[in-house]
């Protein structure tokens, strides 16, 4: 059977207000129906006789080889929404992934979004050294040449700042792109050396339970990290899709903590003491904790939570009137897989399951699909995943019951797009 | 089970001249013989006490939020191979993927290879139109717009130019990097519509059997695709990793053919004309057909076979002296699925399995990975991957043997690199 081939032929509304069944368009099924049964989707017939005018860059040949290649001209509006950086400060702050401009799983290393807190560090491989010391058997430094023959491994996995999405919390609706609004996350492959392997190389000592990390940027980034966690699926990066990780992302190497908040995957990594005890560094005590209702701050709550966004439509991007569209948004959890993602379009009286494209991995953006005959109404869309372990994403409602509003970390409440009949969609709280 | 710890132990050589088990190094293994079984890999134990002096650009804050991300100027140096534009153009000729410089699955758009045929058009994404006519019921023209609403699918997939490799039937073995010599395969995640939903839309007719797709560049380049592969896995492919597709891989769409060679997934898509018979064109007549030794040639030999190579060590990559190594490299095939790699250090004489990198996806590059105890003496490495039709890639012999040496395209026989006492590694055949 074909990829395209695994379908159910059906135009039965899968939910209220015109969704229709994930599959439908997949080939097969509309074709059973006979060519026209859907009706033309978007498209013009043709009026005047084929071929249509020959447009100019036809005429001319176009531009030659080059060595690295650009995006188009047309493309350089995409860009990472940044935030004003800290005040007295350049290179403090957040860029945001405009996941509304992109589609499938991996994001582009260059839209990447990023959280520096001292600017990006130009670091010359040559001279970066890695120290591991502490409570091993062993201290060792590390060059570039020589972590680069050790063994590797690819993982394409999700980071997420667990600052994001602090819109969904506030009294009132924010206004902004999904991305502008959503955009500290992002979906990359990492390949780097297991860290397993080199605290193998050190020989940690019994009594060990916790590393400190450290950062070769003007902040020394520090956090503490589980030593159970380093020896699960910690990786240090080298590559990110494929080439060399960029300054922004933490180069010549970095600390990868797959599922875990963006903060503690430390970048320009240059130093890991092992420990007994965690070292309450500032971005675990001060930042970087739930402050919960009775005044009470939880610490170390590294996992994401489960989570989706519907992307297309969103905030920005004007419906074109009446008809049938693809929704289409990205579902991730820090547990694991996702295992579900279902869709509204009537503000939750009714729900579908949307197709997810695989393959789906663990603590990976999940793209997920689902076709919607718009009827040009008012319209209020959202989406809620399950993942693997059973959890599904809460609603924005549920969340502050659970946690009240003073938190500022791990924010993964539903978010609601109402589409108007003027085309608009904007962001209302749900 | 965490990701890390699906391992056996065990430090038996898995084929002569120093090869290891695939999974000695993965976590667990090295852990359960305790810490130093292995020796020091590469790492240089710690002479002055930590922690090391604080580098430079620690000292400073680094550079500001940027809303597009560059890469290290360290890296400048990795490009694209260049070929000569063809001669009294500037746009016809390729560009390599520099395979030995990159690691994981995934290749970024800006190294993937290219191939042009009279240069990379800059077209107005507002202006674009695609037309579907011939054998139709309906003739359609379809604005990027209109195709944005369509329902899309992601997929990691390779594309492979069928005159890749041709260094491989050269009477003597040729200089150059891996990438110089067989960069004409990348691999990315396309999305884009299935191009039977369209053909679904325009209504296919009963007699209808081959598709003329035509380019929107000055060569106007165009191919015959049978309807069978359009109706199977065909994409228009509109976004590559995540953003829309650059210029250079057919923005705003392009056709591609998962498994088949990469002239016929046409760039910069503008016409499909529906058709009883393959039309003949210069690029499956004169160009892109497999001469015998018979003298006869063989047309429409779409389908790329199975193949590996291993991009660490390999020539340009200089050996650092005797120790640990891991010998990395990829694989793939375009019937599918690779379902094994195996990799011999003593020139054939002994093989072993290399661990597969997954996911391993179909008709995508497949990261292999073993380690290798080098001795510092001359050592012949090669790899031969087999896929899940159980094809196993042919020696250069066996190549020579079936096809002769006048043909220039689907060229997969085994690649032999020679690892020397002076640590230079240089192509041989094998």
């Amino acid at each position: 059977m074909s990829e395209n081939q695994e379908i159910t032929s059906t135009l039965t509304p899968a939910a209220g207000n015109g969704l229709l069944h994930r599959r439908l368009f997949l080939t097969g099924s509309a074709a059973s129906l006979g060519a026209g049964a859907l009706g033309l989707i978007t498209a013009q017939p043709v009026v005047a006789a084929p071929p249509p005018e020959t447009p100019e860059w036809m005429k001319t040949p176009g531009a030659p080889l080059s060595s690295y290649g650009q995006r188009s001209r047309f493309e350089e509006g995409v860009q990472r929404h940044p935030a004003r950086p800290a005040p007295g400060t350049t290179g403090a702050g957040v860029t945001r992934t405009p996941l509304e401009r992109l589609n499938g799983m991996i994001t582009p290393s260059a839209l990447h979004f990023e959280r520096h807190h001292s600017g990006v560090p130009d670091i010359d491989p040559a001279q970066h050294r890695l120290l591991i010391h502490g409570l091993v058997e062993r201290p060792l430094i590390f060059t570039m040449d020589a972590l680069h023959r050790y063994p590797m491994v690819s993982r394409i996995q999700f980071l997420e700042c667990s600052g994001n999405s602090r819109t969904i919390i506030a009294e009132t609706p924010q206004t902004g792109t999904c991305g502008q609004m959503h955009g500290l996350v992002s979906c990359t492959e990492w390949t780097g050396i297991p860290l397993s392997v080199l605290l193998e190389e050190a020989g940690v000592a019994p009594q060990a339970r916790w590393l400190l990390v450290e950062g070769a940027d003007a902040a020394a980034m520090t956090r503490s990290v589980p030593l159970a966690k380093a020896l699960d699926d910690a990786l240090l990066a080298i590559y990110q899709n494929g080439e060399a990780l960029r300054p922004g992302q933490g180069y010549p190497v970095r600390l990868f903590l797959p599922g875990w908040e963006g903060n503690i995957s430390v970048k320009w990594l240059r130093r890991i003491e092992v420990t007994r005890e965690p070292m309450m560094s500032r971005e675990e005590t001060s930042k970087y904790t739930d402050l919960m209702p009775d005044g009470r701050a939880l610490m170390f709550t590294f996992e994401m939570g489960v989570k989706s966004l519907i992307t297309s439509p969103s905030p920005g991007l004007a419906m074109q009137g009446p008809g049938l569209y693809e929704l289409s948004g990205i579902a991730w959890s820090g547990a694991g897989r996702v295992a579900r993602v279902e869709v509204s379009v009537d503000g939750g009286a009714s729900w579908a399951d949307a197709a997810l494209n695989a393959p789906v991995l663990s603590k990976a953006l999940t793209r997920f699909r689902i076709p919607w005959r718009w009827d040009g109404g008012p319209a209020l869309i959202m989406s809620r995943a399950t993942d693997e372990a059973g959890t599904t994403q809460p609603t924005r409602e549920a969340l502050i019951a659970q946690k009240g509003t003073r938190f500022a970390y791990h924010i993964n409440g539903i978010e609601g797009w109402q589409v108007g009949a003027n085309n608009e969609i904007t962001n209302v709280h749900v």
